[in-house]
């Protein structure tokens, strides 16, 4: 009966901290705590690899299982098995639903999900139903109603789904965050963020190699280029709202104490891809995919409002020439700060008005974010500075088994992940009705009003 | 008959430059010349000074009479005549409505208004039915309705509007248009501009001094105080639209060949004021000021769609700390461009995908924006600099004598105005509205579609 009062220990004491109403008597048994978290991949590709390197450093972790349709997927992961000198997992490879075997096993308490887009909501839905506990690799979601089915999946089955949104962890980012919780920005107006970052080399290659290498999509393509493509053909939306929306999310309060209740999406016309295709060595004008036509607009941007009052804008700009640069902007009565790059310390502009002494002019951040480091990051940094994109990864792969084996609520559950996926289809509606306000449900069902902030209150995880 | 001769003279070749649907024979006139202009003021507080100052200047241009109710702005005004050594003008100050005699005269050619917001369309409608041209500032309509009227009044009288822009004008954006029309940005498809700049110090002040001294506003205060402080309590809107809109319209051919469609706004809640009245050592909590409840959100963000796809977003951010930053972004298939600051040449990033070898890295403005000068710039620049804002207003003060000189239609005309100041109406009912989509009219009613671009073509205004 271990397997079993194992899993009903995870579900009940993880969901105990996320203060769903459960009786008192659950809450007692969050004090318990396990030592080891059993992971199983699904999906494998390129995106997987940072966190499976994370989760095979630790000793607290096993990876006993994977899944994944690609045997050049397989292979790769296997690798990094190897690379760190453990086990090598079971293996799922037969087909897109294999990975509904996986999650018959006994031995696996959780599954981090790094799938296409379209795969997320449906396997987190299956690994929940299948008892398991479920990390999920960003993206939006295809439909509203998707959002709406794992929260209730999660309710109903008692089982938490954290929201793996690593650009939260972005050292000036959470220096920022800890400014904004001294008080020093004031009260927060308006933030905004998005995802500015020139994908024309990732949607599109050779079919061998992953980046910059050709205009190939789907069937011919390799890696994200097989599907990633696609969404700008069908669709035109914010399609990867939650890098932007995350940090300043975790800022503003949202889901705990305020809450995103609107949103409306414009978008400019698409020429970026079509001119790629174009322009490209092994493309040119006779290339049969210089004929695709590209629904998402070059530029999309989405306006939110927020109970409480303040704004957040969201850009998603992926398809023209650019240097990589989220754009984030945090806006209180007190303070002001931008970002210009791509996450150094010194990659932005502030303006601090009482400690400035009123100049009127921007300081650079390096002073100011060094000095108000984050705990975690003084902590861990030198740790996370190994792991993937600048240490991210580390951090939130961190906070997922940490919480696990503490029996503790995620930092991001499942009504970030749902009411932060949702921007996607709901701009979608508002784009195609040339810019009208949408309105973001309460997935929360109220509980917003009383949640209080948990995101990276300590050095602990 | 020399007046009567020299008014239908302006009329009629000013407005056949203007391209309105005219007989041929009086297009014919359009090829005469006048050697001088003859201005009267309406307006004459701390801005109109330096469009006196540029006029004054000049030996082609006369002030000849002057209007303002208040004895401190006429006794500041006729100081910038002593500065330059000429006549005395003739002296309007009997009233708010005393401007009505200055439009009698028939020694004023054309009028420059630069009155408090809400007089500027009734002004300039009077000055059209007078016979008069019309130089008018900037702000944001009082009400859609005024926005046609305007355009009707000028219609009907034959008489051409200016829209007195003078940020336009600014170097590095007349350098930045230089390279999109040279088509180094590729096809345009977002861009961004706005009015960020901090005015608590301008919206309260002692009665005294204008800026940074108290926390009054209405009759107790002086200048700007006195009455634009009022739109902040009145009203939730992009109060001041045309520095933010007005450049990146004159890249993208708003009016000629494109044109701003719709609109939506959204607002973040008001604290800004209210905060600096509070802690003003002038002010605290106590002060009844500190009781006025102010509608206008901090930060104002308005999408504006158009017809050739591109996307502009304007951002109205004057009641918290910063530095000063208009914030514009111009954005093509091929080139990126965003502003930091003030406007100096080396503040601001700048990414060309070809010329830097798909780098994917920032570069600084300075090079490339002095490559590229402006034609203007080269030639007048010297002569700029010494004049306000700049240089900025030497360019607008110039174009608006010379066009009148020239017979010639003026660089930003009575179309431009009236979808500029459209935005403060139509963002105010979005923002009542939640945010929802407003149509733009079209002024021109249909005309855009075949006006070519006229702003600053070359280098003689």
């Amino acid at each position: 009966m271990y397997k079993l009062d194992r899993r009903v220990f995870l579900q009940q004491s993880i969901m105990a901290g996320a203060a769903l109403s459960l009786p008192n008597q659950i809450n007692a048994l969050a004090s318990s705590k396990i030592n080891k978290v059993r992971i199983g991949m699904i999906g494998v590709g390129f995106r997987s690899h940072e966190h499976m390197g994370n989760f095979l450093q630790r000793n607290d972790v096993e990876i006993t299982a994977i899944a994944d349709p690609q045997q050049r997927s397989i292979d790769d992961a296997l690798k990094v098995f190897k690379k760190y000198n453990r086990a090598k997992p079971a293996i799922y490879k037969n087909g897109d639903y294999d990975y509904q075997n996986l999650l018959k096993r006994d031995d696996v308490d959780a599954v981090v999900i790094c799938t296409p887009w379209e795969g997320h909501i449906p396997q987190g839905i299956d690994a929940l139903n299948a008892g398991k506990i479920v990390g999920m690799e960003v993206c939006g979601a295809m439909k509203l109603q998707d959002c709406w089915d794992i929260v209730n999946t999660s309710e109903k089955t008692k089982l938490p789904v954290m929201m793996m949104e690593n650009v939260c962890y972005r050292r000036d980012i959470m220096a920022v965050l800890n400014m904004v919780r001294q008080g020093m920005f004031g009260e927060l107006i308006h933030t905004q963020g998005g995802y500015q970052h020139d994908l024309r080399g990732v949607l599109f290659n050779d079919g061998v190699t992953a980046y910059n290498s050709g205009v190939e999509f789907g069937p011919k393509a390799y890696s994200e280029a097989q599907w990633r493509t696609n969404h700008y053909i069908n669709r035109n939306a914010e399609l990867y709202p939650t890098h932007g929306v995350g940090p300043v999310a975790m800022m503003m309060d949202i889901n705990r104490g305020n809450r995103m209740t609107k949103l409306s999406s414009v978008s400019t016309k698409a020429r970026g891809l079509h001119k790629y295709i174009v322009e490209h060595p092994k493309g040119g004008a006779a290339h049969p995919n210089a004929k695709v036509k590209f629904k998402e607009g070059d530029v999309v941007n989405t306006q939110i409002q927020c109970a409480n009052g303040e704004t957040i804008l969201l850009t998603h700009d992926t398809s023209l020439p650019r240097p990589y640069n989220i754009g984030f902007r945090v806006q209180g009565t007190e303070g002001l700060w931008q970002d210009f790059s791509t996450g150094g310390l010194h990659q932005g502009f502030i303006y601090m008005e009482k400690k400035m002494n009123k100049s009127h002019k921007w300081d650079n951040t390096e002073k100011w974010l060094s000095e108000y480091d984050h705990p975690l990051w003084k902590k861990f940094g030198q740790k996370a500075n190994s792991a993937g994109h600048g240490g991210m990864d580390f951090f939130v792969d961190h906070a997922f088994i940490e919480c696990i084996k503490r029996g503790t609520e995620f930092p991001m559950d499942v009504y970030d992940l749902a009411s932060w996926y949702a921007i996607t289809p709901l701009s979608e509606k508002s784009i195609m009705q040339g810019g009208q306000v949408q309105k973001i449900p309460d997935f929360s069902r109220g509980k917003w009003q009383s949640k209080k902030p948990i995101f990276a209150m300590g050095d602990d995880y």
